[in-house]
Order: structure tokens, then C-alpha cells, then sequence
């Protein structure tokens, strides 16, 4: 267990009240006074941060796709692969149990580690040194966003996943059609005969009900995308 | 459809950009220029501002209490809540589709103005701005939260709600203890037999399965708490 002042260092960031970074590294499993508090303020910090450079970052993104890009900038593995860079394993505060049972490299303790800092940085200087903390540490992950991939339509993504895989193209047919006029109601068929997989999707009209079934089927044929 | 001044004044914020009111009350379905992203940002916005105003209101409130304080403020209803106190059904730009069926009274779409409301004015003033007219907004829901409830564990929620109906207390039950003498994990059951359920819960700790379990049977015997 190494002296926080390193982890301030690595942070960039120099604490007021040193208190709130022992807080922040400190695991339930340890005592009382650890940093499940400030998980929750840095949780909500964290994503808020996030939304607000992603919409700056991708104006013609739609509200989905900001979604999307926002999910994988603050999952776990993506906060702890941050909190490797920073060797917050190394300053964890944890029980005896958590200890002995290799804690310090759980992806979920160091994940909350990390949001629990931004929380402890939210709460000694404010918030523009927390937004300023994120932009630090998120910059690189942020930068290798495909974006490309992301503003594509489902139905894009999944011709080109289908061609990449050598597969034949999609089928797409109109299942029913309800509703009056200006409320209409599609359902859309998603064949992919090589994959032997077919799936449906909903909506407005024709086309928002075939992205719907793309998305699906991306969902169904395992793709990262 | 009234001009979009009364609902500035309602807000009691006057916008720089008018146009970003405007895309703000504008639903998707009535044109592309529409409120989605707005919505995106304003509901982190609003996440962000209720979980640090709610850190500070509770001091003792343990992170799980927090997070099920939030919840219950921007949830849908309560936001739809908050848009109706603001008039925005008389604001809101419509497709034909969703004019005809009543769009304007919907909570979801009311909710979703809501946010892109508070996504306008942090893109028209900044963060200062927006979190200011959060806490105007939300001031009466904060203050009528009943922390005490909150702040009570589920145990006792459960023997308190179960003596106000009138039912015989729960009986808790080790079912298994496993793991070795730091790691412990143990499995409780709950029993209410009055209302003839039965839960489990988990914990590294008899009491902290028990805290589980009846924060479980709470759910089930369908309580608000």
C-alpha cells in the first residue's frame, strides 16, 4: 500500500483535504468511513461530464448513438483499464478478506475506486476541476471512439459485419402494417440465411421498423458494434 | 400551442438563444430539428445536480439510500409532474400523429421535454445556470422527500410496514453459510407468513443477507418505501 500522495501525482490534481482521496480509496470491506458516498457523486459526475464532451464531440449523433458511445466510455472495464493507468490497485484500502482475495485487481473495486476519486475531486475543489480531471483521464478513450462506426445505421453495420464475415446480405420483408393514417404501426422481418437467424422490429414507418430488426439482428449475431 | 415566452417566464429564465427552447419542446415526431439530443444532455445534467444537492441534503444517507432518493425524483412520473406544473403541454411542437392522440398529456413525452428544456439552458448559460434552475424546479420535491424513511433500513421498514397492516412479523433463516472465515457468504431467507412469501437474500454477513432479503420482500409485498 503505497503513500497517496503518488496517486495525486499520477492525478495531476493536488488535494486540499488529502482526507477525501483516503476516502476514496477505501473499500467497504475496510471500515466504515469508505468511499461508497462518494462512488455515488462520482458515478453521476462521471456521466455527466461525459454526455456533455460526447454532444460537443458528435454533433450530428443521434440521441441512441450518444447513448451508445456514453455505455461504453463508463462501463466497468473501461473504469477499471483507467484505474490500471493510474495503479489505484496499489493504494486500495481494503478488509482482510477482500485483501487475500486479490481485491485490488477486481475490476468492480477499482472501478468504484475511480468514480470515488472524481467524487472526492468534485468535492474539494468543485466542478470545474472534476470536468477538468475527466477530460485528463478520459482523453485517450474518448480519441478511440469510432465514431464512424457509431453514426452509421444499423442497417449499414450489419451489411458490412455480413460482408467482413463473408455472409450473404440480409432480407428484410413487411410482416403487418396497423394503424390509421398518421399513427401507423410496422413490423419488419430480419432474415440472415446464412446465419440461420431471423428476428423483427418496430416502428413508425418502414424504415425506422427495418433499423429496428438491424439492430437486433446486430445484437443476435454477436457483433461489438 | 402558446408563444414560447410564458414558458421562459415559467421557468423564470430568459434565454439567449431562444431557438434551443424551441428544439427543446419540439418532439420528434414533428420534425428533425427535435429535442432528442437536448433530452440526452439534460437528463445527465439533471442526474448529475440531484445526486451532488442529494450527497449534501443526506449526510447520513448510505449510498444505496441515495441512489433510491434520486430515482424517485427524476423518474418519469415525476418529472411529467414537474413539466405539467410548468404548463409544457400547451408548449409542446407535435406531429399530427401524436396531436390527435393526446400527446401533450403523455408523461413520457412531457418528462422527455423536461430534460431537453435543461439541456437548453445548460448549452444556452452553462452549468451554474442549469443546476440553478434545477434546484428552482425541484426545490418542493427535495424538501418533501421523507428522509426518515429512506435513512431507515429495510428491516425496519419491513416490521413497520407489516405492523401497519396489521401482520405478524418475518421470520428470518440461515439457510447456508459458506466460503472460508474471511470470506464468508451467507443466504437468509425471510418469511412473512401472512402474507405467505418467502425471499432470500445474500450477504458477507448474516446481517447484511437479513438488510437483503428484506429490502426484497419490501418489493414483493409491493410497498412504496
Amino acid at each position: 500500500m503505497r503513500p497517496l500522495d503518488g496517486l495525486a501525482r499520477s492525478l495531476d490534481y493536488e488535494f486540499r483535504q488529502p482526507e477525501l482521496l483516503e476516502a476514496a480509496v477505501t473499500h467497504r470491506s475496510a471500515g466504515s468511513r469508505n468511499n461508497e458516498r462518494l462512488e455515488f457523486l462520482g458515478d453521476a459526475a462521471l456521466g455527466f461530464v461525459v454526455a456533455e464532451w460526447l454532444f460537443e464531440a458528435f454533433p450530428e449523433a443521434r440521441e441512441g448513438q450518444l447513448s451508445r458511445l456514453r455505455a461504453s466510455l463508463v462501463k466497468r472495464e473501461t473504469l477499471a483499464e483507467v484505474a490500471r493507468g493510474l495503479d489505484i490497485g496499489d493504494y486500495l484500502r481494503l478488509g482482510s478478506g477482500e485483501l487475500k482475495s486479490g481485491g485490488f485487481r477486481r475490476d468492480s473495486i477499482l472501478a468504484d475506486a475511480l468514480e470515488a476519486i472524481l467524487g472526492a475531486i468534485l468535492l474539494d475543489r468543485g466542478y470545474e476541476a472534476c470536468r477538468a480531471c475527466i477530460h485528463r483521464l478520459f482523453a485517450d478513450k474518448v480519441a478511440a471512439l469510432s465514431p464512424g462506426d457509431e453514426l452509421k445505421d444499423p442497417k449499414t453495420l450489419l451489411q458490412e459485419l455480413l460482408q467482413s464475415r463473408k455472409l450473404g446480405l440480409p432480407e428484410y420483408d413487411v410482416i403487418s402494417v396497423s394503424g390509421k393514417a398518421h399513427q401507423q404501426h410496422f413490423v419488419v422481418s430480419c432474415r440472415v440465411p446464412d446465419l440461420d437467424l431471423t428476428v423483427t422490429g418496430e416502428g413508425r414507418n418502414r424504415r425506422g421498423a427495418e433499423q429496428a430488426a438491424a439492430r437486433r439482428m446486430l445484437d443476435e449475431a454477436g457483433s461489438d458494434v
